[in-house]
């Protein structure tokens, strides 16, 4: 089977637990994770430079223009990216890269990188969905309705991906294996083992 | 993640142990197998109606006429081939169906089934498939040289399968594990799940 790096991009609305699922996943060790740049505040926790870099709307601006982001989107209002090195990087040393980006970064990951696997997280319904941005309690009511209408658009792009996986409520441990098979699955799909012909001439 | 059934078709060179690893799948209770009809004559220990339909050239293409053959293919002078009806009813119900079939066969039913998934078993290499060609000692050494050129030609063939699965010596049950993996994950296609899309309105 192939041993080259895959790239594997993980989007989902607020509220899916995405952030858990990656947890787990970086805890099986099989995975680089590719820490992605914002120009939103930390939430109480979040770490510079393990969760995100936090950095300046200039900053970030300055680095789009000096072609150092991968890809990067807004949303609600604020810029989110992935530095382009440190991806390039893992992969050509054979390692599995996780991003975790928004949908509109993830369609430019496609664009530019065919072969990287797109895996969208959803939570069950809706109605899950809201329950657990509420309950979250750490956004207004009027950031929470943003992210809902935000999460609607981005059900719609189902079919832009290559996976969609459901983070049931306390079951974020099973949605990271799914992960898991898909990613040993995906070390196996004939195209990107067209090299073993060599061994058959 | 969807509940509908999905059509596995199996194919690899004759002598990558594709047999025992079907053997092991079915053995989960998670595929349905379909029989393959053909015109060789049974080796010894095979079943008319577990691993073949052992049926006459006349039936044969008395069932090609009357469109009664899903796929079927001509090789080293035998026909082989999937009977329609007993593959649309496991699906129909749900199954997971399991076709086991040579690599003309398979091509046929990716024209037909767009949405099947084609899985390609092969030794780790030209010699190891020599090697057990040779050790299985059922046929001649006409009929080896036959299919070693036959297995070479269907190596090619790689680029139009979805998934190539390396059965190793002693090792068919790590294999079905590969494959076994393969199903769930092909589960969670995106593709096959828009209709998620309902449960976000």
């Amino acid at each position: 089977m192939t041993d080259k790096g895959l790239l594997f991009v993980i989007s989902g609305p607020a509220g899916t637990g995405k952030g858990t699922v990656v947890k787990h996943l970086l805890e099986t060790g099989e995975f680089f994770f590719s820490v992605s740049a914002t120009t939103r505040s930390p939430r109480p926790g979040e770490v510079h430079g393990v969760n995100y870099y936090f950095i300046t709307k200039e900053e970030f601006e300055q680095k789009i223009a000096a072609g150092e982001m991968l890809e990067y989107a807004e949303y609600v209002g604020n810029y989110y990216g992935t530095p382009k090195s440190a991806v390039e990087e893992a992969l050509a040393a054979g390692k599995n890269v996780i991003l975790e980006i928004e949908t509109q970064g993830a369609l430019q990951i496609r664009e530019i990188m065919p072969e990287a696997v797109l895996i969208l997280i959803l939570a069950p319904d809706i109605e899950t969905l809201e329950a657990r941005l509420v309950g979250r309690g750490t956004e207004s009511a009027d950031v929470v309705a943003k992210r809902m209408a935000q999460a609607r658009r981005e059900v719609t792009l189902i079919n832009k991906y290559d996976y969609v996986v459901i983070n049931e409520d306390g079951k974020s441990e099973e949605a990271a294996k799914d992960i898991l098979g898909i990613a040993r699955s995906e070390k196996m799909r004939a195209f990107r083992n067209i090299g073993l012909k060599k061994n058959f001439i």
